[in-house]
């Protein structure tokens, strides 16, 4: 397999890096080439240009850019591209990429994935062969994705980054992101303020112990990377905040008739606590590593009905661990809701 | 120093073993006596009801009951307890147990107490002589706290486990707790119940990583104790409740101005995430250990005015390592707000 990387920042290079490793030819090209000379004593070819990138006629051409800088990229890239080549990214967010990919009549050949796997550093030194371990990935697929382009994809997260993957489609996957990552970021940033106006802020911050921290990490991101974040996916993320501040302020008018409507307070209090229960009881079932089932799907790729499989799979609870033209080997993983 | 704790649960018991290696004389009751077996082979030395916890005329007495027993169990102590006897207590929240004190007439020899450890477990059984190590406590001062118990308890914190305290009145405490623990349980219980109804949530759980789960780790503690939590901090928490509801709803509308308002947007977010400013960078200095200073505080005991020193001095981000009857050592760590 030959696969192309264009962007040699944390995700890239570690991806670059770990594919080298399992034995696939990598080529890759970075806006900057400061890296290159660490890349290519790690066994990365790298080239000058995109449209030398593109006509290294890679099987897979992964987009690991900002996602500002898919527009240009792709820009340059869209009369090169070799139609077999296919194409892939690792943004955060699936519609806009694949909005942008359309723009440049690239859709045909494009699958979009996602791998959950980063930490707060950035560029080449900071890449890392284990920045993956036991990651999953999202490979998002819509109604007229090509098969033969999807499992290569799945192929690379596979037998390449030894790692497992759900699929989706990018609308799918946003509202689900936007719900674990987006919308979290801007909470946390919210508490992270809040105690900054607090009349007892250096108390509360003397006090403050592991719960606070933890609810408060990721507001140390940096603010320009939390931007990009709730920008890229505003809709999913303005929604679960419209969503989450009512509860709280539900919450907030329950306390305020504590003293007055005693019943009211007690059961909304009780019905709010009963309502997080199923995340409590899978947490403790992820936590005791209850055994899982593991199956094979046959899959139907005479029609487009392979997708839809893999996504049913998917919502259900299942992760893919291993993928060829014919079936997919599915372990089952606790969930929260059976579908 | 002689000193009676009245409960062994996991605070109790491990404040009692702390103690005891540190060469206290430590007298024990609990409402079951089965742990006393366990107590008595770490040193403790056990009674049979509160009254014979009282008559053993202890220096301090430290109520490690849950909240909702102290009311009983101050009325067993109400007359037996000698006036020399200072009383304390390590609860989480601090107006209300100084009421119940009040009005079983105790609040003369009471100094309130809140030692900013723990963990998830409970039980005599938990107990660990380590669960306190680096803690900072809260001990709570009010107009008309008497230097003389209040010394004895700072001492005990300093002398006995060798921890750091800051001073605050029991409103302020209770504003600074509602703000880095009870609220923020309600917003992480709120976000696990968010992602139950969230019709994405398998896929969402799937893709989950480290922030999610920080996010979210102490929605998992058993209801009852979060409740209690908040029942007992009922306004603090609803005032910062409607304070985030609104942020969060104030950030959700901004999102909903992206495609037609553009400069209220951009201008909106960007303030957003610049009043987190000010915590991003108190605490890059927490975590580079930035040199900080420490003074000698000489304390004016003639009058209140101690009292008014240690609350500033902690006010401006200072924790108390030492203390005798003239003087408090006092190290500077990083703040948030220059008072």
């Amino acid at each position: 397999m030959r696969i192309a990387i264009a962007g040699l920042g944390l995700i890239g290079g570690s991806l670059a890096r770990i594919l080298v490793n399992s034995g696939y030819d990598v080529t890759a090209w970075n806006h900057r080439s400061q890296s290159y000379e660490a890349a290519r004593k790690n066994g990365i070819v790298c080239v000058k240009s995109l449209p030398e990138l593109a006509a290294s006629q890679p099987d897979i051409l992964v987009l690991c850019t900002p996602l500002k800088a898919m527009d240009s990229v792709l820009k340059q890239l869209s009369d090169k591209l070799a139609p077999s080549t296919t194409l892939t990214d690792v943004g955060s967010v699936k519609r806009e990429v694949l909005a942008t990919v359309s723009r440049y009549g690239l859709r045909k050949q494009f699958v979009g994935a996602h791998p959950m796997a980063g930490n707060e550093l950035a560029g080449f030194d900071a890449s890392d062969v284990s920045l993956f371990d036991n990651a999953t990935w999202a490979i998002t697929v819509e109604n007229d994705t090509e098969f033969e382009h999807f499992l290569k994809v799945a192929r690379m997260v596979c037998d390449g980054v030894h790692n497992r993957f759900v699929v989706a489609s990018a609308d799918d996957h946003d509202q689900a992101t936007a719900q674990i990552s987006h919308m979290p970021h801007v909470v946390a940033t919210a508490l992270a303020a809040q105690i900054v106006r607090n009349p007892q802020s250096n108390l509360a911050l003397a006090l403050s112990a592991g719960s606070w921290r933890d609810m408060t990490r990721v507001a140390l991101t940096t603010p320009d990377r939390t931007f990009a974040m709730v920008d890229e996916n505003p809709d999913n993320v303005a929604n679960l905040l419209h969503d989450i501040s009512q509860q709280l302020s539900d919450i907030a008018d329950l306390l305020d008739k504590r003293e007055t409507e005693r019943n009211i307070y007690d059961k909304g209090l009780e019905q709010f606590f009963e309502s997080a229960q199923p995340y409590r009881d899978v947490r403790a079932k992820l936590k005791d590593k209850v055994p899982e089932g593991v199956y094979s799907l046959a899959l139907s790729t005479s029609s487009h009905e392979w997708a839809n499989q893999l996504v049913q799979a998917s919502r259900k609870g299942g992760r893919i661990e291993f993928i060829d033209s014919v079936e997919a080997i599915v372990r089952h993983f606790p969930h929260l809701r059976d579908e």
